[in-house]
């Protein structure tokens, strides 16, 4: 069987990859007058005098919601909310196995953001935290600092943020392993929309200086028209030197190559003019910007996909399990950027000094310390202030 | 320790007492490639294709949704989402416990009827059902109403529809141990709130003629000022002698009292005035309308309250994990005055006519047949037409 015949099998055989537990069996009277009526009562009244006692007394603790509008899923596209399920439920998969982290597919029946916004800040009493997904840019920057303003528990969007800060980590090893420092280094991020621009901010935060962002309408520049607002942010972060041009002139002298872009853009000749020890992650999905055995070829140093049949994988798994582990654990109200960095270098952390090799810089998903590192690098940057 | 000292700890020590779990363990790269990226993708293109393919891949097929705005919380009113959420987990735990479905509780923080019914509209596409819980009359009626129209999922709201249908399977039972008929029996319903109302509409549906709804102002009739729009609706169905005057007024030579409305305010008396062989169901909580010892010394034949401690429990755990089990599994889109009628007659037809009696009405909670019983016969009943 191929692998989408047997995706379809397991999904047809669960029928929901998914379920709800109960964690007190009602077996007897008593079970149920303790978890239901009259018992019930008890924790409700504590709860309505001191609000804060919900994260004592319910799943509120432990519990995201995973919200998408199914605006662009994966490699699919717009597919609306019903399609967007085993994607949401799959992600709910993961927050349990790799966090132990309750979670629960909201697939929205809207793509109007106000009407996402108002929806999941009516649902929010109930959850410790909101993991937005796969909703389509500039849509998805509104959404997530809007909910960010309006609710008191962490908003983080991760085709955004999970990916910026395994990219982030991936980043600070492959420097590592080829010598260079940030400050002196030459950024091309191939792609303008939320992934892109989210890595491009966090590059900047970590102390990169010159980094240029690249659309189809090849260099971001103020001379490009018809930007949205998350883009005409970006203007003056980036391209110090104002330059214009294609995707292939930004990429000439380059020292790190970022793709979230589309299959196949990038040429030998492209990866070739770039700097001695040159780093390419190229995460276009399932067929990278360019395949790694030509970028090799080419002379680029270190090359990371989104693929689990390459080295280097960029995977964001592991880091949102963690992120959301940490920041229920640490009852954090927003996730800052200090625990975005924090993230990122702990996952950076992982492979040790002399494990570290072109085709060794970031953990796998399957690390067994992997969560455990996160959310504890994540609690220790909480500030709530 | 007291009951309540009893749940506190127990809320506390399970911080939670629902939690997500995963069908599919996340053990090695081929089971992330199934569940998640990329073979996810092959189910999310079948539900873009065929949207009912939704029920066959996700759990919208076992799922519903426990939605509540905390503005009628069991007997502490208006508490809001938060102290509203243990009741909530509470239900979610015996919806999976009795009915092996899967439910998330969902408090909202906001508790107008629009932007209720606008937000269970905007979260239906991953949930196969949606019961309504504790919001206040007549919020209740119209927002119920209006997302039956709305949506294509079962809609139900149990604090009506549910204590209806345990309450007539009751009374079908208590109506053969003392020998009446229907069409022969005076029903006198104490409460005019959400329970009353959809009590009395379930009992004039199965086929009592003669039912007066009394509320705080005495028995309902077109003479009462001041009511709203589902109180208005009863006039015409109910008080067929279009009497005026109290409780007690209304109660003499009735033959089937039910009380859901507030301890103590029947009295001896007031039994004693009722025809020979009365039914009483006196559910106030947790001190019901008469005690069941003062209205047995008074004469009454039969008594049920809504506890446990009393024979003849009104518990809604016999009806709604049945009825939205039977409802899932038959892919039902409404839940249907017939399917009510069938689920209080599955439920009555649990104990055997040898071994009804006065003490011996209703099955009870942990009855092992009641969900299979009840699912089989509201299943049985779908039309879909």
């Amino acid at each position: 069987m191929t692998t989408d015949e047997k995706a379809l099998k397991l999904h047809a055989d669960l029928n929901g990859k998914l379920s709800t537990e109960t964690k007190c069996p009602v077996k007897t009277r008593e079970d149920l007058s303790l978890a239901y009526t009259p018992g019930v009562a008890a924790p409700c009244r504590k709860i309505a005098d001191h609000p804060e006692d919900v994260y004592k007394y319910t799943w509120k603790s432990n519990t995201v919601a995973v919200v998408s509008d199914g605006s662009a899923v994966l490699g699919l596209g717009n597919i609306g909310p019903k399609a967007a399920m085993p994607v949401m439920e799959g992600k709910a998969v993961l927050f349990k196995e790799f966090g132990n982290v309750n979670a629960v597919p909201i697939c929205l029946d809207t793509q109007d953001p106000q009407e996402i916004i108002d929806t999941v800040v009516r649902i929010a009493p109930g959850f410790g935290g909101i993991n937005l997904e796969d909703i389509s840019a500039p849509r998805c920057f509104e959404i997530e600092n809007k909910l960010k303003e309006l609710l008191d528990i962490p908003v983080f969007h991760d085709d955004q943020h999970g990916t910026a800060i395994v990219v982030l980590a991936g980043i600070i090893n492959a420097l590592k392993v080829v010598g260079k420092k940030k400050e002196e280094c030459k950024v091309v991020v191939n792609g303008d929309g939320s992934a892109g621009i989210a890595i491009s901010k966090l590059l900047l935060r970590y102390g990169f200086k010159d980094l240029t962002i690249c659309g189809l309408y090849g260099i971001l520049s103020k001379d490009i028209e018809n930007l949205n607002w998350a883009q005409e942010e970006m203007i003056p972060l980036t391209n110090p030197e104002g330059k214009n041009g294609t995707l292939a002139d930004a990429m000439k002298g380059a020292d790190i190559f970022i793709g979230v872009s589309a299959p196949n853009i990038v040429t030998a000749q492209m990866a070739a003019s770039m700097n001695p020890d040159a780093i390419m992650f190229a995460m276009a999905n399932p067929v990278p910007e360019i395949m790694p055995d030509v970028a090799k070829s080419a002379g680029v140093r270190i090359v990371g996909t989104g693929r689990s049949d390459f080295p280097n994988q960029v995977n964001n798994v592991v880091a949102f399990p963690g992120i959301f582990k940490g920041a229920l654990e640490g009852r954090a109200k927003q996730i800052t950027e200090e625990m975005k960095l924090a993230a990122a270098l702990a996952i950076a952390s992982l492979i040790p000094e002399e494990e570290l090799n072109e085709n060794n810089i970031l953990p796998e998903a399957f690390h067994p310390d992997v969560a455990k590192a996160v959310s504890e690098a994540v609690k220790s940057h909480i500030t709530n202030s």
